[in-house]
């Protein structure tokens, strides 16, 4: 290689810390294969940048050579972990069975993810911002880690008006996924949760990374110290409270993710009182509440009592198309106290400013617009378009003789495969319809024989995979 | 109150939820202080919201109710930490002088906060995705939690062309502060690190609240079980490597903050020989390597053999003043092992797969216009601003006799005040010039004698505070 061609592949290395008018004077050892090249800038004199040549492979008969390690012990609750996340899994699976079908149209109704444009009214109020950056008037830095004033009192007010929830109660986020470590981080290693079984990857999962777990124990399907509340048909997926042992952290999802059920109001407050009765925390995961058509809570909050054993966490993803875009929120009242008498709030407050420095400005902007009475009701659209898909999915199960659950609630259809391992159900749905579905045990034990069908995706796409549904399983 | 008033403040309650053709019929009652609102809807039939009217406040001579206490201990991590993150305590303390002084035009070179707008080039790149997101082929859900591939690609060959990093060694991220507290979820708590002293409060921190360290100990301010490796004029803010205990993980910046200084290749090249004979991870940031002037390495890569021993965070913070659109990166080579051989990165991957949902797809947009030529114009304009104002606030101090360290490698200039306690200073200037600044004792116990002045703030404050430094000190 010619020096003049190294020195144009090096130059254009680094090339982001260079300034302009840069005059360069190359120089090749083949002693120390160092490429040194003398940078002179208009400003600062001479600048030497030396990248250093990666060593040539060694020859093919050559012994490798051992790799070096450095003496830090991996973290042995990453250790822990049985495998990928989730839904990479799936996406893994996905890749796989395209290259093996680079013509086939796969439809993908796995991981939630939704598929139709925002609305223009909230694009372009993000647009607008962006803009506004560029403005001596309209350019901001740093925000509050909690949020922008603004953002959070309208919240507050929509969601949660009349419940006592005010705007400092009220933190902004880059999303509910991000919001759950940070509240594992908050609540730290020494503590013990319960979660639906099934339920979001992210809770278990977290957990597990926190040190709060045990090992994975093979023959159940289930992390050590990690109570599982199993939510079946025939428990109406609402948790037996009688057999569930005392944690100090419980996560509950409703409307649910995977199973679409949704708790009633009755429901809600035995759970509070459970969780009042033994002095715990729920973290209730309510982002898919917009979802309910039922006549139950939308938020924890709506029970009363609430206020002191609950925080919830919920994002703007699924209402506005927003999983790309990352915005979401937690609530934690003031009322929520550690055992100490120590505010909740507080320390997630210490959390945020530590760990996390505010979700995206375009961000806030785009969630402001979602709340005004038009961005209201372009959500309420969106939301309601999948919807049409749920139903659209529900009654093909059921036209074919399933046991169909959720739909109602949420955008997730449950689908019964009594005495089947649902990733051989889900392998199979792949393999001849082209579809990508969930396999329920990827939720956790209680999954198993259950697959998730999730409903969003075009209008066409939903339609056609109905076809395919009632081609396989006539 | 008359029930029609409830039921139009608990029907602007909880509206994010209802749907279109909504019919309400509320009833009140007094008993049971509940507002109970039948609403009917077009699709669902009988929907009834129920918002609970919080209690009356108590007659003021009742005793006060004692709060609930849940029985979940408090994270006894949170609990080390010593005060409010720092720069929080220093816009309290700013906001305490903005009160008593209404009139006063107070100048902040305390946090250092981008104030100059960002070039129109990169907003209207945000914008344009904003609007995409409006559009069939334009719109994009969840992203790639380790970043769109574009983007990763573009970082690694603009920043590390030539030193053997490629795509997938880079995560994009919505900050280097957010990573730093995912890189001690992935360390975990049984690590022991060594910080530079003074340093950037986060890596300490963060530490505190992964639980590696011990409690604070007043007397010599520092938190137990961490190395502090003293930075000084004295040892030309590098540390003495002789004096320094093996750690697992190394903290260092260069440029540094709040410093200023950087480090050269001969240092560097010390320190990764450290790292390697200690098979310790040395967790680099270079948020400010856009600020270097003099001919030292921008990144740790730079140095031969660091890929075995280094990860590196940088961020566009400070370089495009997306200090509120949020956007940076981490790059962990494949070569990083831990002791048992399994890839720093695989286990970093899991993490942001659990813990995070990726950048906003609108700032990466913004990233990737930053690096493009133009971009990259754009941005050294924004640095070369913020060099200059650095200059104006060095020779101010030079020409008032002061020992001035820092400044010409990074936007923060670090003023020695011997013998004189930081917060003392920073209130004696806050309350005699409005200036803001950041006492060096906030850095840890090293910083104690420092002021550090950040550079960031338009042309005509910069020049403002010289005249009142100069006036107060002359």
């Amino acid at each position: 290689m010619s020096v003049m061609q190294q020195a144009t592949s090096i130059s254009s290395s680094g090339s982001g810390f260079l300034g302009q008018n840069t005059f360069f004077n190359t120089r090749y050892s083949s002693s120390t294969k160092e490429l040194s090249i003398k940078v002179k800038t208009k400003n600062s004199g001479i600048c030497k940048c030396v990248a250093a040549t990666p060593p040539p492979p060694p020859p093919p008969n050559e012994k490798q050579q051992i790799a070096y390690k450095t003496n830090v012990s991996r973290n042995g609750n990453m250790a822990k972990l049985q495998a990928g996340y989730l839904f990479p899994e799936i996406a893994r699976r996905r890749a796989a069975h395209m290259l093996k079908y680079p013509d086939a149209n796969v439809i993908r109704l796995g991981i939630g993810d939704t598929t139709e444009p925002i609305p223009e009214f909230i694009t372009s109020a993000m647009a607008k911002r962006a803009h506004e950056l560029s403005t001596l008037e309209g350019y901001s830095g740093y925000g509050a880690e909690q949020g922008e004033k603004q953002l959070r009192a309208k919240i507050a007010s929509t969601y949660y008006g009349g419940l006592g929830i005010e705007e400092n109660d009220i933190f902004v986020s880059d999303g509910a996924k991000c919001d759950i470590s940070r509240l594992q981080l908050l609540f730290g290693s020494n503590v013990t949760m319960a979660v639906q079984d099934p339920s979001y990857p992210a809770y278990v999962d977290s957990s597990v990374i926190m040190g709060q777990t045990g090992q994975f124990q093979t023959d159940v399907e289930k992390y050590g110290n990690i109570e599982y509340m199993r939510c079946t048909p025939e428990n109406g997926f609402f948790p037996d409270l009688s057999k569930v042992s005392r944690t100090d952290v419980i996560f509950f999802c409703s409307p649910n993710n995977p199973t679409g059920s949704a708790a009633t109001r009755e429901q809600l407050t035995r759970l509070v009182q459970f969780a009042k009765k033994n002095g715990s925390i729920i973290v209730y995961d309510s982002a898919y509440g917009m979802y309910m058509t039922d006549d139950n809570p939308r938020s924890i909050f709506e029970i009363p009592g609430a206020k002191e054993v609950a925080l919830e966490t919920s994002s703007f993803s699924k209402y506005a198309g927003f999983t790309g875009v990352r915005l979401g929120w937690t609530v934690i009242p003031k009322e929520l106290l550690f055992s100490d008498g120590f505010p909740v709030a507080k320390d997630f407050s210490r959390i945020v400013c530590t760990a996390f420095n505010g979700a995206s400005n375009i961000a806030q902007a785009g969630g402001l617009a979602c709340l005004t009475p038009e961005g209201l009701k372009a959500m309420r659209e969106v939301v309601g378009f999948y919807q049409e898909n749920t139903q659209i999915i529900v009654d093909t199960f059921k036209s074919l003789g399933f046991n169909v659950y959720g739909g109602t609630n949420a955008p997730y259809v449950w689908v019964h495969f009594p005495g089947q391992s649902s990733w051989d159900v889900f392998s199979e749905i792949l393999e001849k319809t082209h579809i990508v579905t969930t396999p329920g045990s990827g939720f956790g034990p209680g999954g198993e024989g259950f697959i998730r069908v999730s409903a969003f995706g075009h209008r066409d796409d939903v339609l056609e995979a109905a076809k395919r549904f009632k081609q396989l399983y006539k």
